[in-house]
């Protein structure tokens, strides 16, 4: 990245139209996988961006990306802020983006207040990338931000290992990010993101700013069919072992009896692996990840039990053997109350009524709240609920709005801070 | 390849043994995809073989290679031999290899008898690995079989990709073979390709040689349900269009409705393709590799309509949108009966009772029979029938059995050949 280049400061518009390009193809909106060469790319040009207006630039080991405003001195307390910068296959452009980049912009607007004297910190400020928030190339999802807040372990972290076999710590090598550089800001006292709903809620409400009370549950199961491969043409049929079928079985049987039982679960299968994937050898190996996600952990309970039903009767019915490689309960998260407060007042303090709600998906907020980070996590509205695909966007004055508050709340904390209750 | 190492000359077990090391890890049987690094060390050390036992070694620009023993002089006829080096993934490491390697070894002792006027060739002798018998890294399968015969133009079968967008072309040169090099032979009088089994019916039936008579018809399907990108999370379930969900219930329902109305078809779906295939990401496309096989194209033709109705259902219940990508009949071959009787007449002066028989797969020797080049089929037993897997095995004796008939036929053929009836 060459220094000399300008940087579009603090608009917001400007530099996110620039980061929307890294990755982009057209009608095929935007893939940033984590530690890919077009994450790389942008970790870079939101580094020189941040470099250039003043802020000290660090990141730890897993390439969570700081961008230091010490602007309160050396041993204040911190206020973070940021999202994070990789996109699915295929991605939108405001997922994580936009949260980076407001963030971005409110600082370097606070920093000029400060420096001109129309502000006082009590507070040093950082912008987090946080690596790997989406779970697209790793599992699981919110990589960077467990790490950050102690939840998940580097090492655990560096060893994940992608489709192909490359570790993230690999990876990560691979575009430079090599062990952790300069002084890491401690735990904040308060960290806030802004982020695009991916629902329709807030649109069909009519409201503007959305202040997340908590999120959903979610129950996170990865599992493998083994058989055994054979020549798809002479082999008996009643010799086969067929993963593939079990799989396909197990994942119809799973939307039935969801949908039969517990309709207003949101579930899915999205992701599957299959080995050796040739059409003239049945499938050995079949791996299918299953999501189930609601806000009630004993109803979820429930409806994974009955989803093990299913995947063991799709396995004695194909002659192969189940393995539950993973089963997880992400359980719901209630944000910080105080801080929610301070997120409402403000927003109406800028003209808005905020709407009290919800999130199904988890955000590097909810990762940090869980571990004892008091935070926020404002919505915007995105149309038609659109995401995780190149359709997805949000108007301007949506954007504007979701600006303004974020930099106003931001504002506020870094002049005299949050203490949890 | 040094020509100074010393290849093992006509000895089988050895030339076996060395082509069986190329490709293979420990538990995993033998991986040489047409056209990969493997394939290519296959290539050399075959070429290296041949033409140290005095071969002119030849190949055309799809890659198929002829180890060429022109004994009887230009203007001859031609008699060829062979099957194919390339592997499924893990597969076995008999499969293709022993039928090259056979004819490799009954060509060097048949040009050892000539030299020592104890055989007197009216017809030359080309020894032929053909590329992509397998179709596991290309579709469609006998790639190169179906070129040499006229059946599949070279340009076409050049433009194939694999999974990860290579082109056969580009996949070729990568590993030297790029454009023809030397006089390719005419088309052959007669091809005589010796085979494992890859079922029971042999040892079933307690005999070491099979006669194939014909095989099964194929209809091969390539379906692409088609639906939308979207957050696994908060998007409401009516608006989801699953494409895998879609995809697991075609399959399902293929097998449902084939085994209850056509039990004794084969039937498979082996490869799948999902994508953006994100635990994240409601799958927006996802492809399946359907195989039927049975004898009867009329039934064949019946099952497929019926799989067609399962589709389309799987399709509207899920809002997805239903391609179908490919949909081809191979017809039952029939092998050539007059050299099928040389085959079985000449099993029998060598002490062996043969048994005619059909073959549920294609093979290199079908796609030539299709194409007019009369050809003969001749299996030996595969232990339990076991193919496309590591455990894959045919009896030393067996291998033996094979090896005779098959050095017996050629060696009638190249004096005297077969005038096609």
């Amino acid at each position: 990245m060459d220094n000399a280049v300008t940087m579009p400061g603090s608009d917001l518009t400007t530099i996110f139209n620039q980061l929307s390009l890294i990755g982009a193809r057209p009608g095929e909106g935007v893939t940033r996988l984590a530690a890919s060469a077009e994450d790389g790319a942008a970790r870079a040009v939101f580094a020189a961006w941040m470099a250039q207006g003043g802020a000290r630039i660090v990141q730890d080991a897993v390439g969570n990306q700081f961008a230091c405003f010490d602007s309160a001195g050396e041993g204040s307390p911190w206020i973070f802020a940021g999202s994070h910068l990789d996109t699915q296959p295929r991605g939108g452009r405001f997922d994580g983006t936009l949260g980076v980049l407001a963030a971005g912009c409110a600082a370097l607007d606070l920093d000029s207040e400060i420096k001109n004297g129309r502000a006082r910190p009590t507070h040093n400020l950082a912008v987090v990338n946080w690596t790997n928030e989406e779970g697209a190339r790793y599992q699981p999802s919110l990589t960077g931000s467990s790490v950050f807040s102690g939840a998940l372990p580097f090492g655990d972290a560096l060893a994940l290992r992608d489709g192909t076999g490359i570790s993230l710590g690999d990876a990560l090598a691979a575009i430079g990010v090599d062990g952790g550089t300069g002084r890491i800001p401690p735990r904040p006292e308060a960290y806030v993101e802004l982020h695009v709903e991916q629902g329709r809620t807030l649109a069909e409400a009519g409201r503007r700013i959305g202040v997340i009370e908590g999120t959903w549950a979610a129950r996170k199961m990865m599992v493998t069919w083994i058989g055994r491969a054979a020549h798809t043409g002479p082999t008996p049929m009643a010799d086969r072992r067929d993963a593939l079928l079990a799989a396909a079985q197990g994942i119809a049987a799973f939307e039935a009896v969801i949908a039969a039982n517990h309709p207003h679960l949101h579930r899915s299968a999205a992701r599957l692996v299959v080995e050796p994937n040739s059409p003239n050898v049945v499938v050995e190996r079949a791996t299918v990840w299953f999501e189930l996600r609601g806000l009630d952990v004993a109803e979820l309970d429930r409806a994974g039990e009955a989803a093990l039903v299913a995947f063991r009767a799709a396995a004695s019915g194909t002659g192969t053997r189940l393995e539950i490689a993973a089963d997880a309960l992400r359980p719901p998260a209630n944000m910080d109350s105080q801080l929610m407060a301070i997120v409402d007042e403000t927003a109406r303090s800028c003209g808005f009524e905020p709407l009290a709600m919800r999130s199904v998906a988890g955000h590097d907020a909810v990762a940090l709240q869980n571990s004892g980070i008091p935070s926020a996590l404002i919505f915007i509205p995105s149309v038609d609920g659109i995401a995780h695909h190149p359709d997805e966007f949000t108007h301007p004055e949506d954007v504007q709005a979701g600006h303004t508050v974020l930099a106003a709340v931001l504002r506020r904390l870094v002049q005299g801070g949050f203490h949890a209750g």
